[in-house]
């Protein structure tokens, strides 16, 4: 009776056992991610709950993402002080976003006149941009990776054909940021206008043009009824989002839980990138049928030198002032003389002499 | 005393548990990987060790990759069947050697006139080829995955200038492949021939031109010193090496280890895509310094149309012969024609707009 006793508490003992064991294997870790975008945003919102599910299934269930999207959490722009406060563990959103808290997280997004979306990643993983990309973060308590790249963005839409830079003069534009800054040195009177009011601005001649994105996103919003030249890009070539990581929350992480989130935000972006470049396929397959009459067309010599030109000053003026500015703004340069002219002899020779044979 | 002894028995046992339990989730999965490289092959076969330290990490060492060489199977170009019959579990290749065995595998690497590498992963991923590569491999119990990208590879190396389709006639170039089928049928003679031939064959006009891959690996073969002409590409746009894993294999690892070997794979491709564009660049400013003599081409209008032209022809036969070539080439083809379209008005006019000014 005794033995009887003795042995099932011995077994209950091991089983109870056998399942603390597995079940300290299998402790839950959540990180709170919040995004810039709006719920089930196309694309955007796709990587983050790509992340999510990835991250779920390679760490067996022991690393859970949940997601706020701008409805939940109201500050689209607030991602960066979120997650360096730790009301978030994780963002995903664009670096060039917090330029006003640091003006030196501008360069991990995408310049103008700058690196395509392959040349930029050769640049982030094997070029030196992910160790400047920490200089910046650093200080933050924030880690900081490449996120998904939108491809080349188009130019903008504009009512009338630009043959000169004379056409850019008092031109009205819609075109936020640094690229805004270089068209105002050029002579263009570039402004900002929230989404919601860019076609009325347009429709009543407030403006004369304005950017967006490019076919993925640009036809919902009406543009091309009132503004039929469709101008190729020089001012966003290689738009990359961003994952933003709350240092002190990666560190408290298991060694293979950080490899896999680290893995997966790296894997998300490249991937990004392969559904933007399809979505534009498809999309821009669409637009050419059902929209006939809208012209592409690409700004002239004299323009694009003229922007450049501006361009190179305006980032001579902030290497001047900040030396970890400096730095990142050559090595930009050095890299894009060098990566330019690998492309210049491979994809842009190529796609030059196959010419439009296989449209 | 016997209930110090139950006491003593019951931490025993719950001990016990608690190991066996930790040990139950820490059960450890070996896989043999063969790569078609020798050892310490760059790019190629940091791709190989970069996918084994990663599942390693992810895994917390549950999933353990070896990898063996060229050196050590000596079979480069029978990594199919050795995978296939489970001698070994995953394999590092390239789908086109598989074209003896069966043609359809050939379309999974690049194709002439094909695809750059942004383009071509949007179809593997978004458009259909992935799903295409399935149909062809899965009757051999195999999975296939992109296995990392090279970049665009040049045109190769030549000893007198290429002006017009004539200098085409009757020229012996090495060049393996559909390509070489491609050069045949416009009156060219290709052949093959061993890469510790080529400088030799080439010295003493045995050959007149020849390929090989691009600034990252031509340099220290030398051709440059007898044949002065390097052509930009047409043939292999976007060479995309394979991951091939053994489906029995496969099946039997748990859900979370397949998760993160897949997942590995397709990151480990992408990124050997950033790594190859990153050494073309290094390699081709270095070229360009130490041997100011050589001279870069593009082939003439009328070449890039009759070699266009030849390849459309052995397309269509390959497609009459076989319903999934069809399906295959058919896929391609519209997609390319999408696809392309989108390129042309973004990443190509960017491209020309800003011409050399990068350089």
């Amino acid at each position: 009776m005794l033995k009887k006793i003795l042995r099932l508490a011995l077994t209950a003992a091991l089983a109870l056992g056998l399942a603390a064991g597995a079940q300290a294997a299998q402790k839950v870790y959540k990180l709170k991610l919040a995004e810039t975008w709006p719920p089930n945003f196309p694309i955007f919102g796709d990587a983050t709950k790509k992340l999510a599910k990835l991250v779920d299934e390679m760490s067996n269930g022991r690393l859970k993402i949940t997601i706020d999207s701008k409805n939940k959490h109201k500050a689209p722009f607030g991602i960066f002080d979120m997650v360096r406060s730790g009301q978030y563990d994780l963002g995903h959103s664009a670096s060039y976003y917090w330029k006003g808290k640091d003006p030196n997280t501008l360069y991990f997004t995408t310049m103008p006149f700058g690196m395509t979306a392959p040349e930029q990643y050769a640049w982030f993983y094997y070029g030196g941009g992910m160790e400047l990309m920490k200089k910046v973060y650093d200080k933050y308590g924030l880690l900081s990776f490449p996120g998904g790249n939108t491809g080349n963005q188009m130019g903008g839409w504009f009512r009338k054909e630009i043959k000169s830079l004379d056409d850019l003069k008092g031109l009205k534009m819609r075109i936020p940021g640094f690229a805004g800054e270089v068209l105002a040195k050029v002579g263009a009177k570039p402004t900002n206008i929230p989404a919601g009011e860019l076609y009325t601005a347009l429709e009543r001649n407030t403006i004369d043009a304005l950017e967006w994105v490019g076919p993925s996103l640009d036809l919902r919003m009406g543009f091309h009824k009132i503004a039929p030249y469709y101008y190729t890009g020089w001012h966003e070539p290689a738009t990359e989002l961003q994952f933003l990581v709350n240092k002190r929350k990666f560190n408290k992480l298991p060694k293979d839980l950080q490899a896999i989130l680290v893995t997966a935000m790296k894997y998300v972006a490249y991937d990004m990138y392969a559904r933007s470049y399809h979505d534009s396929a498809v999309n821009w397959e669409k637009i050419k049928k059902e929209y006939p009459n809208i012209k592409i067309r690409t700004f002239p010599k004299d323009v694009i030198a003229a922007l450049h030109k501006a361009n190179e000053e305006l980032l001579d003026e902030r290497a001047a002032k900040d030396p970890l500015a400096k730095e990142i703004i050559e090595s930009q340069r050095a890299y894009l003389r060098k990566v330019r002219a690998w492309t210049n002899i491979s994809d842009k020779a190529y796609l030059n002499s196959v010419g439009d044979m296989m449209e």
